[in-house]
């Protein structure tokens, strides 16, 4: 592949650095203005992140930070070694915020103030020699990096690090990211290879550091760090953590064959590596996280774009083991998933990265937050049975206020604060749209500025219209739009309705090139009819199940709209879906209606399984009709059933 | 329901006290004197056993008995709380195969001899006012009771109480019953309601200690034992544990309506639960433990008798929830679940009982042990995908030597080596045969010893011949042949070929009554043909699929017979099964032949879900001739793939 060398000023989570070999580079200063992601991030400005502080405060975490700093007395408030990642990943998620809000022009006084408060208690926190972790200097774990199992220091630091740099990115601070670079010095007199002379040769079991570094690398040039994350990555697989498949540590990235292991400190490593391919244009890790990625992608993706199979160590599964109630798929997981697609759609310039990003981010990532923005799911389900969770059931698939273990809110608070980031791209020969939401996206071609502003009422309406507000004057440059992998059906148009005839279709790419005047506006237009999906026959869980779909959005029929329960619903696949606006329901969304049927369970003594001859397989009861909601808004309303994919008979 | 009073000497591990109300009492000194159970208690007897002295010393078991008691210098060997369990489980299994050794006069003296060691040690381990647990003593767990939701101290002492019975009932010996008594006389001391003047009033979250406690009333006659039972088994549900499902403490027992939480807890405390009711004849209990058994029976139960569907938490899931390649099914858990049935079998005389122990004995059971006796599952899931276990999948269902947590191992042992008592009993009228198997079987009628023996080649031929040894002269009594609820065709006849005509069928009971001469044989043909199975629609995990069982066995196909793997076989139903004795396999057993094929899995590029329109399914490819074998023989040849339930399409 070609890459390019492009110049980089992006303010989002990824800037690249200046011998970055990379096909795609991150669009400069994109903006979201309206529509469902901006609405979405009004809620996540207005109400997930101001509430930060008050909940790191009662839950601890502040405390800690004090506790270290030896301002208090007490105890270490809290159950894990990685409860200083809460704090960062806010103060993340702020910084990001202060950018949005720097160039909204609004009131960025209140937020800066909490976000310098907080700096100063990381600051006064670390120690002489740049060490911060307030789980063992508050005594709660013993002996620095003697646990790197489970120990999660350089976890710590690798969130400190990403916080730091966004915090200079959007407001140019040095504060934080001084505390980093301590912090990340000091992880780099300590750590290095055998020979290096550096007393430990090892890594932390839980990856983050290594992208972090990366990043850190881009932001002050300093190759140190970009060879630490390298040395990290590649120390993993070679026995330090025992060949533990949970520590990443059972075989060497280079040579994997699919992604395995705890989902998030998977998915973080090949973060990390795709940060490492671009930055050093090494082709064998480029193939290995490419590699990764369509195994996931191919066998280890619930339909939400949920990753992570089971409960039990938080891990992936086997190919195609893809159980729906029992579907771990951590928000987080989600999360660390748009984060390498991202590095990779940008390594390689090809769509399905983005058509990834897309699905896991209206699905999987999305339900993570309420809608009120006031509560979370830790994990995201497929299925939940009717009165399962009044029953008692697993509450970590119930809306919570926060979490013993919050690694999830602030997580989800940094993504939305830097969605625009995800976007859209420039080549330098063009602009890339990779995600449709209202906008304004820049990019370069001859060297010059480009400047589209995007219009649409996506995902509720398939039209979306770009239209040209700076170019060159007379340097032809390509427009290219991602046609989504969902979409069977599309036009593209100038304003005035003729279709696009130089349109070129690649790879999940429109493409037209062609010399662009201001004001010119092209219209693309997406079906979003609701169809039916099904499985690869591997996916033994949803075998005789369709699910619903409708532009990016998976669909779920929920209890709280089928009072009887959802245990016994038949969907009737004959039966077209029709869609149906329901600006009255869950904030505003496009319903899908379906007919189907309530079985009446077979009639069994005490035993469920029967001959295969002439079973009572029950009977199908009176037709009923099915409404189905975006997976996004589930449990917004009761705590009763859920389910994605429906039984056919 | 009736009950009758009948007194009791059986030597199993059940055995009624004198006001017990029981329909059923077990049979008296039953034996299993050859065919299949014999050959699998002749390797636990010579492999099984006889290893475990060196196992509980390689894993330091031994040791913390000897630091306990002061004997030795050093720290606890293990991780668990809860590893004194391991050496009074084993020493349980010896002391029931002392008894069998007895009966068989085999020579007991090395046996016998290893048992007294070990009991040696335990007694010397035991503190001066009873207490005895080598975590705490030994300083690696801190307080005693001070962690009753993971010190796993009454847990212990339960298993010592029913090593302390068995060694007892099996040898008379009163060393170990009087340690044993020690301890529940501490337990006694400390634990009780508010009010009682007792310090502790709470219980231990793992139940065992109940079931145990009313046996040792039952070995002792003291009755502050059974009323401690029932003060632990009433003390859950009430918040003790914080509510905790997996503590148990959710519900009250007697309120609860459905089995829920750790596998093994719940069924350990049922067990306990029906030896209450047993004893006391309380109908609250006895319905609420009845109850509970068909919550379970009817959706909690794998088709191989396993129960608990989750990994995480080893507990049960949902009702209907039961997945294939994520059951948990522990080994432990279906020797519960047999305890818990048995009891049941005895205080209802309801066939059903039994129909369930059946079946887990011979599947989720025996699959435990491998066919050497020397090897052994934790874990025993329906569904192991190609390659799982080579590409560092979970070991947990992959047979081991010992485990690290290793209760499951000397739990097989003691099973096994008291398996006769499951196989029979008497109500005073007649004698009930509830599992068929070669041997000897004796009962009461007309205040009469009656007496009967029973020969078959068992599950892998149907006949089973029933001669009537003893009998009173001239008083009529009802002989009581369980009619397995997988039995579609059978025939009674008398030993010249001429049908029973007398024979009533009774919920699961062929019962004739009649007045019986010595040596009057009746012989019971099952047919063992094999047959498809489904489930009931709301198992979601296996819609689309079938499973072949054959008698009581359930069938499995295994990657050691079909090279190209399982991933993608699909069985066709419309093509007869064949059985195909094959003494060369697997110690010699009957296969099933079935047809089927290969699917050529869909070419997709990158993404398992298509349209439902004109989906690429893949292609059947040539036909394919499927083996399967029985399921309890699995894994004792390679670590491939393995499926219960088949695709039809």
């Amino acid at each position: 592949m070609s890459r390019t060398s492009p110049a980089t000023s992006a303010t989002g989570p990824v800037r690249f650095g200046s011998q970055a070999r990379a096909v795609l580079r991150p669009s400069v200063a994109p903006t979201v203005t309206a529509g469902f992601w901006h609405e979405r991030r009004r809620i996540n400005a207005r109400v997930g992140i101001p509430q930060g502080p008050r909940l790191l405060e009662s839950a601890g975490n502040l405390h800690n930070l004090r506790l270290a700093a030896g301002s208090v007395e007490g105890v270490f408030v809290g159950d894990y070694p990685f409860q200083d990642t809460d704090v960062y990943k806010w103060l993340e998620a702020a910084s990001w915020q202060l950018a949005q809000d720097a160039v909204a022009a609004g009131d960025t006084t209140s937020l800066a103030a909490e976000v310098d408060r907080i700096i100063a208690l990381v600051a006064a926190a670390q120690q002489e020699d740049g060490y911060l972790n307030t789980w063992f200097q508050s005594g709660k774990g013993e002996g620095r990096y003697s646990d790197l199992r489970w120990g999660h220091e350089l976890y710590c630091a690798g969130h400190l690090i990403q916080a730091a740099v966004a915090h200079h990115r959007a407001t140019g601070g040095e504060g934080l990211l001084d505390v980093a670079r301590r912090f990340a010095d000091h992880i780099d007199a300590m750590f290095g290879p055998e020979g290096s002379g550096k007393p430990l040769d090892t890594f932390d079991a839980h990856p983050e550091v290594e992208t972090a570094l990366a990043e850190l690398y881009r932001e002050t040039g300093d190759e140190r760090y970009l060879d630490l994350a390298a040395y990290f990555v590649d120390r993993h697989g070679h026995g330090a953590h025992g060949g533990e498949i949970y520590c990443q540590d059972r075989v060497p990235l280079r040579d994997a064959e699919t992604v395995e292991g705890h989902a998030v400190r998977q998915l973080y490593l090949l973060a990390g590596a795709a940060d490492l391919a671009t930055e050093t244009g090494e082709e064998a890790i480029a193939q290995a996280s490419a590699r990764l990625w369509h195994a996931m992608a191919a066998t280890k993706t619930h339909l939400t774009g949920g990753v992570g199979a089971h409960h039990d160590k938080e891990d992936f599964g086997d190919p195609f083991e893809l159980p729906n109630e029992r579907a771990y798929c951590e928000t987080c997981a989600a999360i660390a998933s748009i984060q390498f697609s991202w590095r990779m759609a940008l390594l390689t310039g090809q769509a399905r990265y983005s058509d990834l990003i897309e699905r896991t981010l209206f699905n999987g990532f999305l339900a993570g937050m309420s809608l009120d923005g006031e509560s979370w799911l830790y994990v995201n389900p497929l299925q939940v049975r009717d009165g399962y969770q009044d029953a008692g059931g697993d509450q970590s698939s119930r809306r919570t206020r926060w979490f013993r273990c919050a690694c999830c809110p602030p997580n989800v608070m940094r993504l939305l604060a830097s969605l625009e980031h995800y976007l859209a791209s420039t080549d330098g020969r063009g602009l890339q749209i990779h995600q449709y939401a209202t906008g304004r996206f820049q990019g370069e071609a001859a060297a010059s500025a480009i400047d589209v502003s995007v219009n649409t009422d996506y995902p509720w309406n398939g039209r979306i219209a770009v239209t040209v507000e700076r170019t060159p004057d007379d340097a032809p440059w390509t427009l290219s739009l991602r046609l989504p992998q969902w979409c069977a059906e599309y036009a593209l148009a100038h304003a005035d309705g003729t279709p696009v005839s130089e349109v070129v279709v690649d790879d999940g790419w429109l493409r037209v090139e062609r010399v662009w005047a201001p004001g010119d506006r092209i219209v693309l237009d997406l079906s979003l009819a609701p169809r039916l999906v099904v499985a690869d026959p591997r996916v033994d869980a949803v075998r005789g199940c369709v699910a619903i779909e409708g532009g990016p959005l998976v669909y779920c029929v929920e209890q709280a709209d089928h009072p009887g329960g959802l245990d016994d619903v038949v969907i009737d696949t004959t039966v077209p879906l029709t869609a149906k606006e329901r600006p009255d329901l869950l904030g505003g969304v496009t319903t899908v209606v379906a007919a189907g049927y309530r079985r009446t369970p077979p009639q069994v003594a005490w035993w469920p399984y029967q001959g295969h001859a002439a079973p009572d397989a029950g009977a199908l009861g009176a037709a009923l009709e099915l409404t189905a909601v975006p997976y996004y808004a589930w449990a917004n309303r009761t705590t009763g059933g859920m389910r994605v994919w429906l039984p056919t008979d």
